[in-house]
């Protein structure tokens, strides 16, 4: 087996795919079944109803499909629009960059609103687009929640306001696959049309679930949209919806019971304390890297991610010597920066089914890489600073006082 | 937990999915890992590596998509074929059926050729319109290999006998998702440009890898393909694997070291010992059919599988009834009788990590539910008539002797 | 690794260790903890309560001891009886035979009890002991409730019985390893004083934890017991028990949660349907043993044990060939003839979380290897046999209903 | 299921049981096997010998006993000695208390050689009892190398001197339970007869095998002991051996595998380097102690135990307040001060499968615990000294390079 074995464990701290919890490793310790028997759509109904929560949405539909990030996307795209449908869309990362290259090759007529990385999606630009559309020739803005390529979170709350101002009736797609989960999302009150996230991402699974919620605006939508699509139809569930059989085509059967588990997890912890976890790790991670004397590539605090730090290095360091050596030596797995920002950025991913020693395990480890590779840090500095915030925030865990 | 509970081990006979070895359920216990490290490429490498022998390829190219059978169809057309490209399919039951409904969607020009279900692919058919095509308007043949829903078996070495008697140069895509590691499958020996299967199937996995291989033919093919798609785009991967990295977006890092176990099983077991044990359990299921006076659903010997059985009750009995049973009263999953063959089939999976007395206790079971339905079988009469065989057949455990 | 590979599952019908079923893997497959945190004491209290269940006791005290069936039978002796006392046990089997082995060099003075194997205990030799005993020098009864080695269930109640009739205040010391959780045990109704099983037996755990119930009158006598031991001493258990901290050494943390889950099963199916489901498995075996015109090696109907079934073969067969067969050929695991029936008999164990299918499987293909040794077994007889008995008495499965 | 969830990864320092690295869960995730196949003697041969590679023994005999630690030293004393022989045994701490009431209550005539808590055997005192005992008289010296309840390593060479230096006869009875895999330890080359440990220590595995090294000379001595046994009669084993088939009474198979992938990693990282781990971990761990001003239970730097650290709090802070705040509010497991050192001392075990991010996370912890409980400690300074040392020398991970 292709295994390069370290002892103890890994320190797994890219921002996905992420650690997944020994409750879930259980679930998903079990032989298949058959999903046609009674037992699988009882318990797909339970995971429909229930995931809609992590969404903060009563009114949507969802979708499990057994797929990426990347099919979800694409089945949000190709349900909700056609071919040469106008979209606004904003390029600031990585992840922004990927999901527009795949507007443009799904052939629809893509709008790029670039910022430099580091900085949110440019909303001054979408106010004056939507100000210019009085002819409503948008028919989508696209937008990802949470660049994770430089941890940029954008304000979708905004996003909604401006487009109520000009009354516009374009639809709002919004990639949360680095953010739902972990920060704070509300579909229904921002009147998302679309999110979508993957389980590996904050729900600490596997990879092979695309998570989708449609509001009825998209499903609406959906009726009329030309783009050619048959795995990523929703259509084709909906009709198994109907029928209570609930799966067009063999779904996993492990990931299911996973979800299950990955939910009672959740909603143990309450989503809302997750996101409260996820606030005092981003916190703490950023009080280091002040620590460290190192920069946050994400330019404002207004755009900081409570899932994903990118760390700039000075410009003596390639960032790519720093993951490569948390690996070798540390057993500890950072993110790399990616495309404009590789050799610049590390990144620590803080998401997911992590708690605070954790993290400054990590923190610990990221000091030692950095005198590694000849930048200057004091020992122990980081983690004192996220300590000395964490020491006066963390509450008791509920089930244990 | 959503969970059924009946004691002792489920006996699960549908055509998919299957039985996962303890093998590979616990090459799958793992957590998530950074798919960027060095280690996933390289288990990577020896999968695309080693999964092409599934296929007896060595010519072809290979993909790990996460994704099901049906996004693996999906795949094959739109990498190959253009929209109003001429397709000859094949509809001999419920998945040939769904894959031409996949392939109209998708815009391709259809060419039905239809048989009673029970019966082969019409290759008749084929030759006439090969022979009428002197203009090579027929882009691709699209073939099951093996009708899950009606226990049929094509014969593709004589569709490339056809292709090449008539000189024809259409691409020949094989949908092999319940006989790729079960039947005899011979990619680069037949000429088939892309196979296809999935992960559930006789390679007992979970769900979650449609898994491709395409000839050099299919592959020039694709640069030239205008069929629009991204998640399913082979050029993405191609680009990744010249990378080194292999990965376009992220995989199941469970399922990769499945896969890795789930090959070393095949190839301990040898891969023409797993065919002829396939071809031991369909030949004794077959048998005990017979003893019990009832009729294979398949309708000449020519295209018995040795993966799936379809079983045709009287007109008295719901084949449903059957299926029902099974589950309630000896925790036994049946496969239904689909669509025209509703009511009147009930189907016997035997593919994947099984063997003898698994199916045995099976064909115990069965009798015991036909005679629950009120068909007059002689308990005993199935398992008696496939022992018989099977005593005759089974060869020691290589391992063990 | 160590692992001799076999294609599908591997039947294990040797009568323990047993198939264990999936939620109990499930909740095993878990790190260690600290077992002085409040988690583990919170979960051993329930265990310790819900454990009496499976003894029919109310007044009993359990425990739970970090051993096997040996350590358990050691358990008990030691912490009731002094050197010296004199004990009635009773030679029925290779599992008595080495319980007496272990009361002769544990210094008691033991009154053996003989019976041809085969046979149960001679009950009448112990009430003219207990009669000609006016002086009470007898201080217990040591009595195997289900001899594995022969198949042979003996009658507790009618021991009880004549205790009860000369007014004998021995202590009545049951092995119940290979009865207890699937035949009918009534520990407080019978005045059982000390009993035991092992975890991998009916409870169809890993082996690890030998769980033992002792009455008031065998928690007493413990107080004055002379034996010498330290691990198996109670006293260090009852004094965690007051404490509230449960364990006066390290347990496993896995075999405790994976208790937990096996009791869940055991209540969720109802104990006495458990107990229902071995009977039908027992007479479906016995059903099939006649019908391929062998005989039981239990020589009466009264002693017939539903967990197990000792096969006697005819005298040109080597019984140890049939095992030895079984699992070089079919991936069966059978149990051999020990001590005195050596060569003579195999046995079919039928215990624990087991279902009437695996059985006949397993008895389908116990057909085929009598028919491989040269015995002229009519293929399918005993499947028939146990079929028509099964079909009309197996209950629909009441979570499916 | 009783179950105390917090988010993310319980860090369990205690100093037993200890993580259990995913390798070996996935190993032992299994389900039961026939233990008398050909498959379990072939498994059970490779262990018995590799074992003996964790003592550095080639000369010894070892026994993989179904028990705690507790078992093992049980069976240690009564294989190899007789009621009434007179044993030196040194007290230093709670461990070491626990096996000299076990030696006195199996009736050895116990001469105790006291040390405070903190300081190691007095070595002294035995030497003068050697050059006392012309008669030799004493028959056993009975040692615990690792003292887990004060973090006290004793210098078993220099026992072995003194007993060479009076050509003494005296068996070396040695508990390395917190020793042997994680400190240097040479059964051959110090002459030690009985060395054991448990699984759930630095083998990283659950609770439940006694693992147990026996010297020609321990094995001579077994022949004449008198000491009442069964269960822990290694002559069963030998038998057994002897005959192939190796089990007196039934294993755990999970157990069995489980060494199996527990001992492969140990080899594959290498014995020396995991024991250089162990040092940098004990080191790291005690420069930390120094930072913030507090100090080790251990009296002195010869006796530094590099698997377990008992920190000393002062008085004004009661340490068992330490250990359920490290639980309550940061899933932390810590150990408890025993017995003399309760509520005066909490203890950091850092054995088994362990890497020194986790360690520093826990560091990190024990920093916030200290605040939380008024203990002025400066944050991060623990985790700046442990890192300064640990980032000179940690080396690259081998199988990364």
């Amino acid at each position: 087996m292709d295994y390069v074995y370290a002892p103890g464990k890994n320190h797994l701290f890219v921002p996905g795919p992420v650690n997944i919890p020994e409750p879930v490793l259980r679930a998903m310790n079990r032989n298949n079944e058959d999903y046609r028997s009674p037992a699988v759509p009882a318990l797909t109904k339970t995971l429909l109803e229930d995931v809609k929560k992590i969404f903060k949405s009563t009114a949507g539909t969802t979708f499990l499909i057994p797929t990426t990030g990347t099919g979800a996307w694409e089945s949000a795209l190709t349900n909700t629009l056609s071919p040469g449908d106008r979209i606004v869309s904003f390029l600031i990362g990585q992840f922004s960059l990927l999901w527009i290259d795949q507007q443009q090759r799904l052939n629809f007529n893509v709008d790029v609103v670039e910022s430099d990385w580091g900085q949110g999606a440019n909303l001054d630009v979408l106010e004056s687009k939507l100000a210019a559309d009085g002819g409503q020739t948008i028919k989508a803005i696209c937008i990802v929640h949470n660049e994770t390529a430089t941890g940029v979170t954008n304000d979708l709350s905004k996003v909604r306001f401006l487009l109520d101002k000009y009354k516009h009736p374009a639809l709002l797609l919004v990639d949360g696959v680095s953010s739902i989960c972990a920060l704070d999302f509300r579909m229904d009150e921002w009147g998302v049309d679309v999110a979508l996230t993957g389980s590996q991402k904050a729900l600490s699974l596997p990879t092979g679930l695309g998570i989708i919620c449609a509001s009825p605006k998209a499903l609406e939508a959906s009726k009329t949209s030309k783009s050619v699509k048959v795995f990523f139809d929703w259509k084709d569930y909906l009709k198994f919806y109907n029928l209570g059989t609930y799966w067009p085509y063999t779904p996993s059967i492990q990931l299911l019971y996973g979800l299950r588990a990955a939910l009672d997890l959740l909603f143990e912890e309450g989503l809302d304390n997750v996101i409260a976890r996820h606030s005092r790790l981003g916190k703490a991670t950023r009080l280091a890297v002040e620590a460290w004397g190192l920069k946050n590539c994400t330019q404002k605090e207004e755009w900081f991610s409570d899932t994903v730090t990118a760390v700039l290095v000075p410009s003596y360091i390639d960032s790519a010597e720093i993951v490569r050596r948390a690996w070798k030596r540390y057993n500890l797995s950072l993110g790399l920066g990616l495309n404009k920002v590789a050799g610049k950025v590390f990144r620590i991913g803080h998401l997911g089914n992590l708690n605070e020693l954790q993290l400054l395990g990590c923190l610990a480890g990221v000091e030692m890489i950095l005198k590694d590779v000849g930048y200057p840090v004091k020992l122990g500095s980081g983690v004192a600073a996220a300590s000395a915030y964490l020491q006066n925030n963390i509450p008791l865990i509920p089930s244990r006082i």
